[in-house]
């Protein structure tokens, strides 16, 4: 049996993702390459939805976006990543699926109020046309690879259940095309940022995916950890401990030795921390490492890329050439 | 000098056109073939904004919008004659400009409201998105081309004047590309219907670009003349009479002469209405005989399309580059 599709975007951003965020995308992502067949995108018109008053970093920042993904581990061969705008065929059935999305469906979806405010008190005018159908590109992105399982957070719910409403309406109108795709929630553990706070840029408390041997070392150091363990010998709390969270995350076949030696005071903080340090080094070294490499040879990126874009399009052209059909729009002769 | 580029469009309909539209719009672009840079498109697109909801006749009649085309004199040697979809790159600026585009601009569009209104009567749900944005597809067309020069009725000057704006806050906002296009306005005597009336398909009043000969002398025949001349002798009043108003047209170099005898009475009415029959038939016999030509001839005008696509397209890629370029896309590598 054919494997199930994925398709999942991210905007553009050349920075490199906190653990948390990594945790929460790409390194679910490349959990997924090889139970699915995956479709993973730089979603460069996304980003003007939202940044169309300032574009000077958009070039930089897809081309950083493209370099975290390949050194996050996703693998060009099992599946084509590519940027949004290098598959026109997104655009040829957002445009057709504009003339069966009810106006209606698109102002109530919450987020679309929610964020206009947000934004507009960041001084943002978001009361555009292209921000109004935000949505409909998503569903365009989603359903030009058939695809039946995306994977993103709670938030982006309502836009899932607008691209299923979508395909169900193109469905009823013109005849059956379109799976209709379902959210994969992510099953991943939170990981809180190293004062115990929720993981945040704007925090201060956050260790990103590419960080050097000696950051690693010093964020660790400072980790909260059981405020109420004095000595090494009091027995700890580790469900209150941030450095017992991480190890669930890095260190995930010693960590019910850890929580026991925890609790009954056989390992110190010092002890566990360096422990840490390691395993968390030794995993995201490579990342690291790919990255530089990567970041030294845009033309590879850009080969990438290119080569992500053309499979996409083959399989994006085929499911708008079914669509053009089904919608009795007269084809080019070749 | 460069000579200016002209963009039109219609929506695409098999049937031929009355001749009161065939001097608004086929004949017009005709004239204008020589003296501009013109690329002339079938807007199947611009149909779905408003025929979503049945498409079953949406092949033929862009097929058949193309051979009234061709038949009406367009010559696709001097001009590229295509249909909108095929022209993907149309969208890819769409979806560009419709980031910048205000929701407010559309709204207060004063055909929007207007004909949701009236084909909301007719049971047409048009609260869509698509529809909505017509405008700024309709600014895409035209703007893709860099056309300066659009030559469309009075009733699409607020599309317009929309399509001005939005150059002018793209140039604002990321450097100069387009220039502001212009209406040209129709200097084309109206047509009565042969009733006196409005020609229209819908008073049975008209006569189609591709009338057989004796559906002419029919038409001509039951043409309403003078009502107050009774007798040849009479000097009858050529500004109120239907045959006059198409001698000026198909006759022109004999108009005046006509006038005067019609005046002085030296000309009765079945003699004019015997000249004018002769000339309408010597100026659409060569119409009437191309579109039975191009009917037996579908894979000939399908050809034409491609080869008008083709050359479109590498117009509309070049402005495409310069718009992403000065927005800030990274570019496919080649």
């Amino acid at each position: 049996m054919a494997k199930q599709r994925v398709f999942s975007g991210l905007r553009p951003t050349a920075e490199s993702p906190h653990l948390g965020n990594w945790l929460g995308a790409l390194n679910q992502w490349v959990n997924l390459q090889d139970e699915y067949d995956c479709f993973f995108s730089i979603v460069d018109w996304h980003a003007l939805t939202t940044s169309y008053d300032d574009t000077t970093a958009l070039r930089e920042n897809t081309l950083g976006a493209a370099i975290n993904f390949l050194s996050a581990g996703l693998d060009p061969k099992k599946s084509p990543i590519f940027v949004q705008s290098h598959v026109p065929e997104h655009v040829e059935l957002h445009i057709l699926l504009s003339m069966i999305t009810p106006i209606s469906w698109l102002e109530r979806c919450p987020t679309y109020k929610d964020q206009m405010i947000q934004l507009g008190k960041e001084g943002k005018d978001l009361s555009t046309y292209g921000f109004l159908g935000y949505p409909v590109l998503m569903a365009s992105d989603i359903l030009i690879y058939k695809a039946s399982v995306v994977p993103v957070g709670e938030d982006q719910a309502p836009h899932l259940e607008l691209a299923r409403e979508i395909a169900r309406r193109f469905n009823y109108l013109y005849g059956k095309v379109f799976p209709e795709p379902q959210i994969r929630l992510s099953e991943v553990p939170m990981l809180p940022g190293i004062d115990g706070r929720k993981m945040s840029k704007s925090y201060g408390n956050f260790i990103t995916m590419s960080a050097e041997t000696e950051e690693i070392k010093e964020k660790v150091r400072l980790m909260i950890t059981d405020p109420q363990r004095i000595r090494k010998t009091d027995p700890g709390n580790p469900d209150i401990c941030v450095v017992y969270a991480f190890q669930k995350i890095f260190n995930s076949e010693e960590t019910s030795k850890i929580e026991q030696s925890c609790r009954s005071g056989e390992i110190g903080c010092v002890e566990c921390k360096r422990i840490l340090i390691e395993k968390m080094d030794q995993r995201l070294t490579p990342i690291r490492e790919k990255r530089k490499e990567l970041a030294n040879n845009p033309g590879l990126v850009e080969d990438i890329l290119a080569d992500g874009a053309a499979r996409a399009r083959e399989v994006a052209r085929q499911t708008l050439e079914e669509v053009k059909e089904k919608m009795g729009l007269l084809m080019p002769k070749e």
